[in-house]
């Protein structure tokens, strides 16, 4: 086994936090979809930057790989060691190092969750808005370029970080951006680090940005007849300027499944689901005037979730749809599609991809962040059939055939990992090849989650 | 001479569009500030992408530097040849090619300006928010990630640059970005090509984010006696959440200047020049709270300035306090200082910068971006003055000393050039390191605007 003296370096400085026993390589060989299992060597888990550089060194002398791991919560398998090598748990690296209120940041290790940091800032009247519906760890969510049902007001990872501490592939430690707001001191490293997976550097602090707790928060969900209302009535809320904390899209499988899961009462149609952030009456004012909007695209049944309680089930309800999605069909598991279109061909993009679902047999309930012009199908395969598994693949192939059609892109949060490396040539064309050539610049062994993002020949 | 092969092949295309005369090469080899005019060889003005690809390959093939140039705005001397070469004006590429009003979005070509954009776009009800001052190119706006007045509310290049095309080093053509508003699709290559000053591409076309055009704008000055309380004000507007689309500083002294150059009556203090955008009801509440918040401060003087003809009077004093501050002193020029700091230390910041100013003898007004917590002074120096230069670039060096012990950055906005490549390692340490390993991974032959931003062993 080529990567035993690497290990046995390892456990000689971490101990009992190098883990090798089936189970715990097993929990980190595991993945929320339709990867097969794939058991790392071993698991470590650091504690320190030190630690996590002197890891890496020691990695990066006999050539074993490193892949993070944060909460295994991702969808394109990227946490799964598939060259073999080290799982490096960042979960013991939990701690919030400092919220700085006046300049609205919060430093983090990147195993603390986004639950967690948002608890921790309960008190101090700031929040992190980037919600991707799972409890990730904010390393992970950097590192994958996280966004969610937040993202059309709050931005994604990309504008929410503002610096880094990184682990490079020989150990070394580097600091990318500063406190300041902005810098145009170089290249964007910071930018460049989130959204590389793992496969640049491993993350071993955050500086994100943190923002004001809403003074009041107004929500709603409503009905359409047809999905084409739904969609039109998005973009008339963007181009009125009406400001949307979230407005996410359900279609009528996703409605029932809810009434199935939840015990609600919704309309088997396509909803809408919002949510406005402002004063008492900048929210009041915004409902309003989407309200008004609703009205003219002949949406109804119209529900405001104006309590905390009601607004937390509604919620809720929407970020548990993967898992009502999966429960709804036994047996079975997903395969999420996610591709980001420009608003303007929201409605084609997803015309299109119901009758190509519709026509395959497969179900796939569609639900996204239209907003962004990002929406998923939860495409749900009987666990062990090839024959659907190939389908499903065939399908999001598709998608994204169609998202690169209508000037979009094939992922538009889930990232790259190991499930869309053959659909990077198709969107980047020769950019690809730059992408490459920087992984080999900054990861010339292709120790750091080899096999993801980009094809390096080694 | 060993450029001259590539300079004949680029003649045997470009015709007359590869300009030798001295008076074009000193056109294109003066700047802004205290930098040494230093000529180009020759002047090439590509009309297509095409020809931008075949000048880049045909000085690839004999090491010849290519130094993109835009409207020669930039104040680090980012756009002069230092190491000889092809000034590439990319004025002739001026066409904007797409608005697609529907998705708020631009397509250009690199040479439109900021105010032929937003000239284009009247009609749209759109406008394209970023304002560095001057009235730069979008291609030199996005190499160099310009902000300016209006970054506290629609941010920096870097958020507003959606897509580009460019051309690599040795003449391929790639894609970076989509017209989808978000994407995890591999490395953020849209933001390490935005702030990377030509050094790695050459930026050939932009998609740019467009924004609505506010229903209604309220603008205010307002003084203060002392800066302190003005910074004050700042921070708890931000603090309040009252959504500022312009928050300036100007200092006592820059208030003098404007007297003088505009004939105003603004009293001798320093104030704030404020501008809110928003619908008539919220742009009316904003500009009441900030109002109160003046008061609270012992803030006075409190102009509003509601009619387009009064903002834009003030708006044009402001942009125009750069050559005002120069006219004030007959026979001096400029060295403007840059720095940007977390809010919480601006009035630190600020205050250190005036106590070493006025103890250095030389005059050096002090007005910013307070919102971002970035400010300039203007160092108004002899010309020729070596004695003079010399104190200046030794407070300069100290302002950005001071930035990076707050937690700040050497640069807000005006970017590395050649001016502040002596303190990149103050700022980034071994990341320094990893920007010349990108530099090198794209551009192994160094032919992209040598000599700025990183430092690469040839």
């Amino acid at each position: 086994m080529p990567n035993e003296q690497a290990l046995a370096e390892l456990q000689s400085f971490l101990g009992d936090r190098l883990a090798r026993s089936k189970s715990e390589r097993t929990q980190h060989g595991v993945n929320e979809t339709w990867f097969p299992p794939t058991l790392p060597d071993a698991v470590a888990y650091p504690q320190t930057t030190e630690e996590v550089s002197r890891i890496v060194a020691t990695c990066a002398r006999s050539g074993c790989p490193v892949v993070a791991w944060g909460t295994g919560t991702s969808l394109e398998g990227h946490a799964l060691a598939i060259a073999g090598g080290i799982s490096l748990d960042m979960g013991r690296m939990n701690r919030v190092l400092e919220v700085r209120a006046e300049d609205m940041q919060a430093v983090v290790q990147p195993g603390v969750t986004r639950e967690a940091l948002n608890t921790e800032l309960r008190a101090t009247g700031l929040m992190f808005p980037v919600d991707p519906g799972a409890n990730a760890s904010l390393g992970g969510m950097a590192a994958t370029r996280a966004s969610g049902t937040t993202t059309v007001r709050y931005g994604t990872m990309r504008d929410n970080v503002m610096a880094l501490e990184v682990v490079l592939a020989d150990g070394r430690v580097i600091r990318t951006g500063t406190q300041a707001r902005k810098s145009s001191a170089g290249y964007d490293l910071t930018g460049l680090f989130v959204g590389s997976e793992g496969t640049l550097g491993i993350i071993t602090e955050l500086t994100l940005r943190l923002h004001g707790q809403p003074e009041a928060i107004s929500a709603a969900v409503c009905a359409f007849d047809d999905f084409e209302a739904a969609v039109a009535t998005v973009i008339a809320t963007i181009q009125m300027g009406i400001p949307m904390a979230r407005i996410e899209f359900v279609d009528e499988t996703t409605a029932a499944i809810f009434n199935a899961q939840n015990g609600t009462q919704l309309p088997e149609k396509p909803h809408l689901m919002v949510e406005f952030h402002g004063s008492e009456s900048s929210a009041a004012d915004d409902a309003r005037r989407f309200g008004e909007v609703v009205a003219d695209m002949g949406g109804a049944h119209f529900d405001w979730a104006t309590t905390t309680e009601n607004r937390n089930r509604l919620w809720a309800m929407r970020h548990g749809a993967y898992p009502a999605c999966i429960a709804s069909r036994p047996g079975c598991m997903g395969l999420v599609t996610d591709i980001c279109v420009p608003i303007s061909r929201l409605a084609e993009a997803v015309r299109e991809t119901r009758e190509d679902i519709a026509k395959s047999g497969i179900s796939g309930p569609i639900l996204g962040h239209v907003g962004d012009g990002n929406f998923h199908a939860i495409l749900l395969i009987e666990r062990d059939n090839a024959e659907e598994l190939k389908t499903a693949k065939a399908l999001a192939r598709r998608m994204a055939e169609r998202a690169l059609r209508l000037g979009g892109t094939i992922t538009g949060e889930h990232g790259v990992g190991a499930g869309k490396k053959d659909l990077m040539t198709m969107e980047h064309g020769e950019a690809w090849d730059v992408m490459a050539r920087i992984k080999r610049a900054l990861d010339p062994d292709g120790i750091l989650n080899p096999g993801k993002v980009v094809e390096v020949a080694q």
